[in-house]
């Protein structure tokens, strides 16, 4: 197996998986249109982190709105720390991110990190221009990458966008707290849109302004740090770059598992370990071969104003490098802290023994749409000239195709028949009788639809179809009478494709 | 059965459906949270309209952003027309809806349908004052009700947050039909965050700034307007308020059925027909009546401005009187031609016989918050005095709750056992051993729960646990290893309570 010809981008495009936003007026950069099958990917890989990391565990979920007043982000310290490094060219007036600029010229990593005085002498060091008119660029300024509005269409009161799912979860801590029956610990989950208002984003999906983002903030008492589930991933085998690591410049990660990263102190709470063994499980569930991902640990300087410690989940893609789709953050009792001090509102937990205390919070933070990427680039493969998106297949947007053989004879009809029996039948079912059959197969294959049920002249006689499967190519016989019920133990993985009927 | 003594909102708040959002910085009106039995009851709906709108018939699904750049909504009227009529006080400085203050005065509906001159001439001839300070009020102004911001953070193009999904729909037409292998009818639906800047919300849930939407633009030639599915529904009985009949101020609506209402020309297509009878069915699903179901034309002056005609699905509460949950607008060609206009993109689509047209559309529109808020009014009841909400049991936020008869003797530690296995094996299943059994019973009740699993001192010496109904308070046994399977049976819809073990 080779990579496509094609990238998944062209790929998307055409089989209407994703494509950049508001095309007829010229587009916007920064934001992406979902179609039908990108839709229901994207709703599979949000179901299976709730499996993951919700329901499983039984842990709470909220939905909190997007806009917030700015009294939310001026106490959770967003205000004075969202901020990116902003440069403008002095000719043709186009704004860009220096740190990004710096990286490109470069090849540097992590320029974010060394600061604003660093990246002022990094983007004169190396004479850094503009990359649109060649034009000599301004030192670089802070810029703050929240997109604000006012609440109220006669105006009133400031409020932005959330630029991340977490503080619906610290601003209604009480809430839950009481939910939970004011025991520790529990978690709250959230997901939804979030919006960033990224200076100049030009790095396709993996960088834009609107995304989804799937959070999870889990509240301990950190005199009783204990995670009750963590000898379910004790043992998972993961590729770790520390913040020792990184410091002295090496590239190779350590090969350790969960247990011992946290027996070594490299991972800092029981909590923070448990969560970054699911993000594995999950993220090789999703598609993701096990040496195609590795943890990052931040260095101070990268972390963010409310992390102990940041591990990001990273994946490595073809197209794209090294590609952030997680962060495990230990955020420590600073933001529930902060909204206490905000807001003058008790945000304390009780102990058994009467003491108050403010709960700490260790966060696994999810991007879905890089999620999505991650999913699609490492499941495209080419099998005789052909893409053939091979994702597992309850992810699939499509479970199956159904195909007339020819557009005459009735077979038409019967296809027809057949597909609105898998509907009524609860299966997610594609009618197609556009182009010749071979054709057909390719969209399906080109999709990751699982399975093509075909629709011949011994339909007509005996009342069987022909199942093929995507990525072997093989092929079954089986009455239709057999199908949904069939159908639906493959998809439960109940059934290898052979066990679906009679091999032919 | 009789309406419980506590609102709603209070039984929300207490067990966690629902709040004011920003609770703790003093709150801000419009902006609500769903707690985790909301988050929960709000997706089961989602999915039931799924099934109903866009599953079954295959349409298809996009995700679209929520901000856009103002030329989409310059193209489509929005800056136009999406206006409120804002009145300011002239003492106190707040601002109000000039329409709503007079209907909260005079008793009269669909002010805001009467026009400018009107609303300035009621304001004066019922001298409506200020409701917070008793001063006198400006002359309404109409006011653009959309959240604006800076695209980029360092400004340059100005965008809207979305106050419908519609556009979506309409600005990736091409893309859609592309999918469809440019054949009409297609249809395209879209779920997701909307948000509306209203100048002064004050009827809690019901009129919000940001809620969700769930849509759907039925595409059409209008020489060829069939609905294949129609039959499907044609007998299905509605109540129907006419512009006639609205005209002469008719109260009582005609009993109907979809097929004669088109047949008489009060509903202009099959496919509005198609859906509006869909529409009854979905929110009969839900639980509400359809004693307590009408539809209601708008009259012209009542129209958006893209609508030919429009029937508002309305549900009567008893705390919000006739309630909208839906529009069913016929937007004919009205949005492509706009956005071919505003974008110079060719937005028809072709005949057999090779002509070229602006398809139609038919547009169901359903806001999700107020469906929520409609299963809930009509599913609360009064049983001895205890609330009970009596959602169908597809609906309910939790399957199933656990409860330990008492929290000694081993039986917390087996009732976790129980409740772990039902989370495994995918019941929504929740735990609680706080507080005397009869407490637990009234709080599973209270949420909607269907089901009590309880395990008490025979569990120990026997393996089975007793269920106890949410309705009937009925109560049988059976062994704990048929409990998730049978469990499974009971929601799907294929046992009764009595079905699911021995009667006790």
């Amino acid at each position: 197996m080779t990579r496509p010809p094609d990238t998944t981008d062209q790929i998307a495009k055409r089989r209407g998986l994703y494509w950049p936003s508001f095309e007829i007026y010229g587009g916007l950069s920064g934001f992406y249109t979902y179609g039908d099958p990108g839709t229901k990917l994207k709703r599979n890989i949000e179901k299976t982190w709730r499996d993951y990391f919700v329901r499983r565990q039984g842990f709470l979920e909220i939905e909190d709105p997007i806009i917030n007043p700015e009294k939310v982000f001026r106490a959770s310290g967003h205000l004075d720390h969202f901020k990116e490094h902003s440069t403008e060219c002095t000719r043709c007036g186009r704004t860009y991110r220096a740190d990004h600029l710096i990286e490109e010229k470069t090849g540097l990593e992590n320029v974010e990190a060394m600061g604003p005085e660093a990246i002022r002498t990094l983007l004169r060091q190396h004479d850094v221009r503009c990359p649109h008119c060649g034009g000599p660029l301004n030192d670089p300024v802070l810029i703050l990458t929240m997109f604000k509005t006012e609440i109220g269409a006669t105006g009133g009161e400031t409020g932005y966008a959330r630029p991340e799912a977490a503080q619906g979860m610290f601003t209604n801590f009480r809430r839950a707290y009481l939910h939970a029956r004011e025991k520790l610990p529990f978690a709250i989950a959230q997901t939804g849109k979030v919006l960033r208002n990224e200076i100049s984003p030009r790095r396709g999906m993996t960088r834009v302004r609107e995304y989804t983002i799937m959070e999870l903030e889990l509240f301990f008492d950190p005199q009783n740090p204990t995670c009750p589930w963590l000898h379910d991933v004790a043992d998972e085998p993961i590729k770790l770059l520390t913040e020792d690591m990184e410091t002295r410049g090496e590239k190779t990660p350590l090969e350790t598992t969960i247990s011992e990263a946290l027996r070594n102190g490299q991972i800092l709470t029981e909590w923070q370990a448990y969560f970054m063994g699911v993000s594995k499980r999950f993220v090789t569930h999703l598609g993701v071969p096990p040496d195609r991902q590795r943890f990052r640990a931040h260095l101070p300087a990268e972390r963010s104003h409310y992390s102990a410690q940041t591990h990001d989940h990273e994946v490595h893609l073809e197209n794209y490098g090294w590609l952030e789709v997680a962060g495990h953050a230990y955020r420590t009792d600073y933001d529930l802290r902060a909204h206490q001090q905000g807001s003058g509102e008790d945000m304390t937990a009780l102990r058994e023994d009467g003491t108050r205390f403010i709960p700490h919070v260790v966060e696994p933070s999810f991007g879905l749409d890089r999620l999505f990427i991650a999913a699609l680039e490492t499941s495209y493969t080419v099998r005789d000239k052909r893409n053939v998106l091979s994702l597992p297949r309850d992810l699939a947007p499509y479970q199956v195709s159904v195909l007339p053989l020819v557009t005459k004879d009735g077979l038409p009809e019967k296809a027809r028949e057949v597909h609105e029996a898998l509907l009524d039948a609860g299966i997610i079912a594609a009618y197609d009788e556009s182009g010749s059959i071979g054709r057909r197969y390719a969209r399906s294959d080109e999709i990751g639809t699982p399975i093509a049920v075909t629709v011949d002249y011994d339909t007509l006689k005996e009342d069987t179809v022909t199942l093929r499967d995507r990525d072997s190519w093989e092929q079954v016989r089986l009455p239709i009478k057999e199908l949904a019920c069939r159908l639906r133990a493959y998809f439960d993985y109940k059934l290898d494709f052979l066990g679906l009927g009679e091999k032919i």
